[in-house]
């Protein structure tokens, strides 16, 4: 039962941070997970697995990959479980470590799009993000402090595997600024008083990092005091704001690299 | 307590279709309703919403305004509640009935962008695809059957108010195809096969409606066959597919009225 206490262990962030390890639980994102370049370090599954022939396919693909793959029952299962009617399959893994200094090395050599997380708290949305900056060619996601953990389970599960391809980054505003100006990467902040990003796609910095904040208060002031500018989506006065996933969206779709823009 | 047993009541869908009512749950939800030009029944609230300033001028506004008021314990606010943690406040009132005949004198004189849900079910997706529609200048949100109730408490709030002051109207295909045609309005859909959104934009046609499918099965057969072109939003390998609620705001984006392109 240790994989069991241990996936349980592992809905705290603190424990994610300190064993380095997460859950991905439901047979999607755990297919995503087998076709990522992480470790697995095991599986938890119940019967509810053996409900489809999707599930019965996936835990044999588990077993055939060597993986150690606990039965518990489906009472046990639901202890460990994030989601109301699991699955019955959840893998604990290695996060990727990944500091600001190794990301250095995964860079392109032109066209650079970061995003940065500046405090964006609800799971569902940078679940989003992350798919999103995942296919609109952004270079990775640097998380600053009061953001959510991109590693708890409703973020993985929203994220939709993205997370799994894309280089993420946990860091301090200090070690993000450091890392821009060696870098020669430009900081642009999303804000509803910005300029429209719309005028200004065709002449972005070619090395650029775009930070969006918190869902209430926006971007926090150490962020907007250290933003080259300041760059909103236009829209009607019908609404006080969009969504932040959908703002982060539609700033990562106007900056979008050059690959991108392409006729397909 | 009949106002309490109604919104119990109006948990189900087919409550709210039947008797064109709906609830609004939270203070900024409340709040935004109180803002909008819909008739408000009744409120019910409890102590819980004695716990901030803002709760408590909140109660003082509803009774103010002449709003039949009910006092509630939290246990029995909690049985009408759809959070886990209530913040003692839900309004029920009249949804804005709306056929597409009537939504014919709302359009816009040109420049018209309509959104098409087809069979959207997530209610978080829902709620903030109206969110964007309304902030993004379309002039109405048309959902047609195998869509989440626009109606649902879920949705009400993950749309912070948009669909207060939007048009929203669920009719079905063969009416919004005699629609189209009698307002000579242009169908696309949305598809990952289509053709990039971006090379479109300065073409499209002045009358456009927009349609965006299932999370998991996208368009169906019906309208893609109705659809006089599929759209895209370009992205990479690395994710099989974009949030709906996030492709369909970057279609809307893309797309918008000549007044969200002008400079701010």
């Amino acid at each position: 039962m240790r994989l069991l206490t241990l996936a349980r262990d592992l809905q705290r962030r603190k424990a994610r941070e300190r064993q380095g390890l997460f859950v991905a639980e439901g047979i999607r994102t755990v297919e995503e997970l087998l076709a990522a370049p992480l470790r697995p370090r095991g599986a938890v599954v119940s019967d509810a697995l053996d409900a489809t022939p999707r599930g019965v396919a996936l835990r044999e693909r588990i077993a055939a990959a060597g993986i150690p793959l606990l039965e518990v029952t489906a009472r046990d299962f639901a202890t460990a479980a994030d989601t109301d009617a699991p699955q019955g399959v959840l893998m604990v893994a290695e996060q990727p470590v990944l500091a600001l200094d190794a990301l250095r090395e995964r860079l392109p050599a032109s066209d650079v799009r970061l995003l940065v997380l500046d405090g964006v708290q609800d799971p569902g949305n940078v679940g989003t993000i992350l798919r999103s900056a995942a296919g609109l060619g952004a270079a990775a996601v640097v998380a600053l402090p009061g953001t959510v953990d991109l590693w708890s389970a409703k973020v993985v599960r929203s994220a939709m595997g993205a997370q799994f391809r894309l280089s993420t980054v946990g860091d301090t505003v200090e070690a993000l600024d450091a890392f821009l100006a060696a870098e020669r990467i430009v900081l642009w902040g999303a804000d509803g008083a910005g300029a429209p990003v719309g005028a200004l796609a065709s002449t972005a910095p070619d090395r650029l990092a775009v930070a969006v904040g918190n869902e209430g208060a926006g971007l926090s002031a150490a962020l907007r005091g250290r933003a080259a500018g300041l760059v909103a989506v236009p829209s009607t006065g019908l609404v006080e704001s969009l969504n932040v996933a959908v703002a982060a969206s539609i700033l990562l779709y106007e900056l979008r690299p050059a690959s991108l823009r392409r006729p397909a």
